[in-house]
């Protein structure tokens, strides 16, 4: 090919302009780890439709921004008031590298929202980018009737609440998407020092959460059956998995486990116990009644959480492993 | 009542004289962690039957011991040719306070060690720990012949590997173990700075590694479907639940995420995902075939594990995590 092409990740680096599509809890979240990356706060649009937006991100902001990136120096002087916002999408978007979406969970409004987004974007090389914990990039382009150079730009990048504290971003093409936009996406984080990890295959609730919450099917049944509360159950976890997976994962932490035979013999020693433990394991579902007492357990152990510390914690964590 | 009774905690303090029955990887991980705790090493008998037992305590426990215990200041000096190395049982637990039992996983070697042990230990107050991931205290108890004296002492203490690392002991109490046993072994391990948590009830496998195996159930089976490798799913696991469940566990995190509402708001927002994830969810069984590929994953990401540095970086999370 004669044709030149750009050398890698040069689309997208700290002048990219971000449109954040969303002004809730997450999206301020992102907002608050892509502010230190930034040339200027006004490469940052945030689009929502409610009508105290200026005083709502003001307010609540600057309660993200102490330690919004620790993988990085920071400028530690933000000019809260340079960010762009605005009720108007095709504003937002217009002059956009990145699309961020983060609104309601429901597929007409996402297939709504780009409709609308790839009309009025006119970067040719705009990537576009779901927040969502479910919907497809594949669903969410079709509903939304993208073309195929519109749908080749869209994948979903669902973070780990909350954003600008954990690392993860699951990143998940859909059918259309294209290996370029995936590139670029993981590229972008990357240098973001954060841990994108794609995913080969669209399924339900994506990894993270699918496997939180065979633990958390476990869990309730364990209180359920009262061989633990559920606030004797947190520390249990705290005391085990939660600070060995953050150095090792399941896979890796149960290989160390079999010694230099690795996981084959780990499962050679422990494999019936496993499998004992599967075939009794908890079949509960949701909204079977078990909900009111694990409800009530929770509010009494923990009362309204204040945030701030455990993320400050966890930030803490996330270092130590990484040393 | 007129007979006197002893203040808690002082049948077992600094001064405890412990025997820890097999010297394998455990063991001597539990030898680790009570050094720095001793008046004296001589304080600690170590009964194994291998011929090699002086020379192998010798070289394979000064690997655990440099950080044996973060949660104390430590005697950094530890005269090891004063262990008692013993391959007599009735040599090891005639004197002992505490006999802690980590030998092979069977029912019938279990009967047979507290058969003998409950023969020969002399003292009125002795308490007898075992290590098993799964035989409970009550089949032990019934196998053994104890007579419900001895019954009464008997006690699961499970911990996870390393115990000379990890905080977690779960205490598991059998039909017969009284309420004093559960009482003096968990103020004997909040005294030693780690995180008892009695169990209600026995169920198979307890509950620290049910909870796990749930979470590898559904990673088999995501690892298996393409979705992702498995060090993909490790890493995810890293970027993610590891680190936030080292601070606080998942319903503490899952009651966080619901805001003011706490989990019932939570469940109210994701409940539909959950349900949907739980009913999506991987049903593999061991040996079922999808071993090989999985086995042969983790060795070509993760070869041959040094734990060393694993541990190094756990007791830095450990630490963090409680700042």
């Amino acid at each position: 090919m004669s044709t030149e092409t750009p050398p890698p990740h040069a689309y997208v680096d700290a002048d990219a302009r971000i449109a954040l599509i969303g002004a809730g809890t997450i999206g301020l979240s992102f907002a608050a780890l892509h502010l230190p990356f930034l040339a200027s706060p006004s490469q940052l649009t945030v689009y929502d439709t409610r009508h105290d937006l200026a005083q709502y991100v003001a307010s609540t902001l600057p309660k993200y921004l102490p330690a919004a990136s620790p993988q990085t120096t920071g400028r530690g002087d933000y000019d809260l008031s340079s960010i762009r916002l605005t009720t108007s999408l095709p504003d937002a978007v217009r002059d956009a590298d990145i699309v961020q979406e983060q609104g309601p969970e429901n597929l007409p409004f996402k297939a709504a929202i780009w409709a609308e987004v790839a009309k009025h974007a006119k970067n040719p090389n705009v990537l576009f980018w779901s927040s969502t914990s479910g919907i497809t990039a594949t669903a969410q382009a079709e509903s939304g009737g993208l073309g195929d150079d519109q749908a080749a730009r869209l994948v979903v990048v669902h973070p780990f609440n909350p954003p600008h504290v954990m690392p993860l971003l699951e990143v998940v093409p859909g059918a259309r998407t294209s290996d370029e936009t995936v590139r670029r996406t993981v590229a972008f984080w990357h240098a973001r020092g954060r841990e994108p990890v794609v995913q080969h295959k669209e399924v339900p609730g994506f990894v993270a959460n699918r496997l939180a919450y065979a633990l958390l099917r476990e869990a309730v049944h364990l209180v359920r059956e009262g061989v633990v509360s559920a606030k004797e159950l947190d520390r249990i976890v705290q005391a085990s998995m939660g600070p060995r997976w953050a150095v090792a994962g399941p896979f890796h932490s149960y290989h160390a486990g079999g010694g230099p035979g690795g996981l084959e013999a780990f499962f050679k020693n422990i494999g019936g116990t496993i499998q004992r433990c599967w075939d009794d394991s908890g079949k509960e579902n949701v909204g079977e009644g078990w909900e009111d007492d694990i409800f009530r357990q929770a509010e009494e152990a923990y009362g309204v959480v204040d945030t701030s510390r455990r993320d400050r914690l966890t930030r803490g964590v996330l270092e130590a492993a990484r040393k």
